[in-house]
């Protein structure tokens, strides 16, 4: 593919959208890329580098070079540019920054005093402010005669007093339908949601999504407006958040997808170790019922089925609440619902597979009290793993943790702990 | 709360945005839903409907009765109205049906003849059209003569050509930032993303996401403009897929928080139900070993931490491998290589949690020979792990099937099956 055929690579790499381009330099392994990118250089838009995976950035950048990376910086909009510009390593940034125009050194600079993952990390700074008191005429006008320093393409103006505060948003289109004389203060909507720069991406990315929001003012903390996030900007922000949870509750701490081995066995190795724990802990439990099973060695062949019966059950009901906290989906009353609705559910299915598997185990190894005990096992440890698998994620959501990543541990400790006990304990008695 | 006292309900629902009226009602139990509703009757806002929950939306018609849903219906744009209309039951639809205006009559059965979960279902109908030869003066007059007949805010004007083909897209910014005799044909962009009609919601998502689109103009199958999306209808679609494929891997075919206890438990009851087969399998590779685990009961005790630690590991790597294909990440080459630095990570993490667990076993059973068995089995199912992790989610989107509900269970089987084989079979080998 690419090898030596200089001019056919460009005219291969030319018409695709930066997202594409992106997704290329990204499928291609180290060299291939550093080769792409000496043949493109400077003639690679600069989109593209909003584009590629934040895992990817610095490798770019230390392939272009700071100066060709610094021309690509210029040429991108406020949010991107600052996108992209806090994601690089301590030396690429100030040899970037000390490249770049002094207006887009305060932006950038500006921008990085914002907490991480803030709106202020994510809002355009350009936005076009028009005052209450000017008509549509004068608002066309003056569009007209500062269309220079006016960014691309946007959908809305704001209306603010003269402290800047803002009072309004104007859809353009209303602008549009209405005659010259029309006063802004009679079109414009009040029905907007003003964000606190330092307001969290999460919290930014629910309002959004509560009130079908296309677009909201950012306010510094005396309530000047100082930026704008449009819902373009929330995707992937929502986006990050559904991976995080998905990521998380299969125990990857973050995407890895883009990383080295090393990295991730390193990352890996983490979750892992946690749940070492919680199997040997459940192998201590076995250890306690040794004499049982040296005795009926059937138990040791079933008891698995018990355990792994309640860890799926118990995940699935942890799935739910997972999702629902992070969908802000339940509260209050909701909750207490939700966790007798769970434990509900785990003793139905729980008397269902206790039939199922009563039966089973009774016909496989001809003893019926085998059957009874494996049922019983069953039901108890369906009914546990429902109210665990229901109440874990809240509990640990008050204490202020991550339901997504700590719940699947103490629930399979649980299920894994009471599923032994239960079965081996029962067997004890009764078999013995 | 809601006892009684109307005047006051009234005056706190009154100033809700429509969002929270529905949170407000979902909360709420079904007597309280009722009361609420008989007491905001026709006074409710549309919008409400829009932002309930799938589930509950029968309810809330059944509750309001068909004269005041189809009022409400009335005034919802058409990819509103469309939405909750199709989620209503057969009943309902045919009442409400009856008793709107014949206009949103044919745009809700045509709207209906678009295949479920299709552009066609998304798109708003309402799109202000211009021709390429106007110019922004034209443009601007009808607007204003016409503002009656246009929705009420919309950002993007779309160019057709005169069969209705749209042949440009035009930001409302550049239309105000022009003089009034300039041409549409030089001002509109022919960087725009036609979506076919029947085009399915994840397709129109990944475009969405691939190219950072904030709308797109929807064609019939002759090419002509139907209808267009905008980015805030996408986000519940890619809030969906998101929530599909975490509640798919916990287990959960759909979202059954708003369901009762008895469609819940049958729900969940099949995938348990599969999950059992898995484990009867395990139990019957342990059943092989009966003898050995007789003679030797610390194997009993041990093997399931074989089993465990492949099937978290291995879940690892499903989780990142599922979130992969569904954000279309990796393609071609990047599979194989992808598989390859699975293997590589479940090598490194086996050999680590060999001599971790190697150690334990010899100190906690005082056997060094039985610390040798769970070590080499450890290697041996967490590379298994990261080579089945990796292989099976992209096998099952090969063959058509969707990775995020088989995976995890032919996973669970794999490494349960190996790790109880290799570490007892092993054992078998070297203790006896």
């Amino acid at each position: 593919l690419a090898e030596g055929q200089v001019e056919t690579v460009e005219r291969q790499v030319e018409p695709l959208h930066p997202a594409d381009t992106a997704d290329l330099l990204e499928a291609l392994g180290r060299d291939e890329r550093k080769l792409l990118l000496r043949i493109t250089g400077e003639a690679l838009e600069a989109e593209v580098l909003t584009y590629l995976e934040p895992e990817l950035r610095n490798a770019v950048v230390a392939d272009l070079g700071p100066k060709i990376s610094a021309q690509l910086l210029k040429q991108l909009e406020s949010d991107d540019a600052l996108e992209f510009f806090e994601d690089l390593d301590e030396d690429p940034r100030t040899q970037i920054l000390s490249r770049v125009p002094r207006t887009i050194q305060r932006l950038l600079t500006e921008g990085m005093t914002f907490p991480e993952d803030s709106a202020g990390r994510l809002m355009q700074r350009e936005v076009v402010v028009v005052p209450s008191i000017w008509t549509v005429g004068e608002t066309i006008d003056w569009m007209r005669t500062h269309k220079k320093q006016i960014v691309s393409d946007f959908y809305d103006l704001y209306v603010v007093d003269p402290r800047y505060k803002p009072i309004g948003k104007l859809p353009l289109s209303r602008v549009l339908r209405s005659k010259r004389p029309t006063k802004i203060a009679e079109l414009m909507s009040e029905d907007f949601y003003p964000l606190k720069v330092t307001l969290d991406q999460e919290e930014v990315a629910y309002l959004f999504r509560q009130y079908s929001l296309l677009s909201a003012p950012v306010v510094d903390d005396a309530g000047r407006l100082v930026g704008v996030i449009t819902l373009d900007d929330i995707v992937h922000v929502i986006d990050q958040e559904a991976e995080e949870d998905i990521l998380k509750l299969g125990g990857v701490s973050e995407s890895d997808l883009y990383s080295d081995v090393l990295r991730t066995t390193r990352r890996r190795f983490s979750w892992l170790a946690v749940n070492l724990m919680t199997a040997i802990t459940a192998s201590l439990v076995i250890a306690l019922f040794e004499a049982t099973i040296e005795q009926v060695v059937a138990l040791a062949v079933l008891m698995p089925i018990v355990a792994s019966m309640g860890g799926n059950a118990g995940t699935q009901t942890l799935t739910v609440a997972v999702r629902a906290i992070a969908m802000k989906d339940l509260a209050g009353r909701g909750v207490a619902r939700f966790i007798t609705k769970e434990l509900l559910v785990g003793l139905f299915n729980g008397l269902l597979f206790a039939v199922v598997m009563g039966v089973i185990a009774w016909l496989w190894f001809d003893q019926p009290l085998l059957g009874a005990v494996i049922a019983i096992a069953m039901v108890i440890n369906l009914v546990v793993a429902g109210l665990f698998g229901a109440l874990i994620p809240f509990l640990l959501d008050k204490l202020g943790a991550d339901p997504a990543i700590g719940s699947s541990v103490f629930l399979t400790t649980v299920t894994d702990v009471v599923g032994f006990f239960a079965f081996l304990g029962l067997a004890g008695l009764v078999l013995l």
